[in-house]
């Protein structure tokens, strides 16, 4: 089954990509543009088919790989379309 | 109001990113891991108050600057906790 794993940078953390992004939209003449901030969406198909160990193991692999604990926080979910 | 939009390759477009991981993960011992796809989460806090506006601001942004529509989708929604 399809799990996503979502991971942005924590709050209060500098985030210079979503920081440029916000200032293009800016030179794009959009206005009323507050914070911006970029992350990283990864969705993994997995052979496990019940959805709690699969969320397990998409934590099991963010804590391990996918996020970096020091700067990163990340959240698990499964898509509701698959 | 918060707005986040989800960039990710299209299908049929090769991931090297997404493919990177899932060889990464299943080095690290994990199994079962079928097709893994990468993308980007962009989070942004806007002036406007009304979710369907907002909601079609983002859409602008996503088509101008945040997605390639050559071989990226994207999609818009609302976060719950926000």
């Amino acid at each position: 089954m399809k799990v996503a794993v979502t991971v942005m940078l924590k709050d209060g953390v500098l985030d210079p990509q979503g920081r440029a992004i916000g200032q293009a939209l800016t030179t794009l003449g959009f206005g009323g543009i507050g914070e911006v901030r970029a992350g990283k969406l990864i969705e993994l198909e997995l052979a496990e088919t019940d959805p709690e160990r699969a969320r397990a193991r998409a934590t099991e692999m963010a804590r391990r790989l996918l996020a970096n604990p020091v700067i990163e926080s990340f959240s698990v979910h499964i898509p509701t379309e698959a």
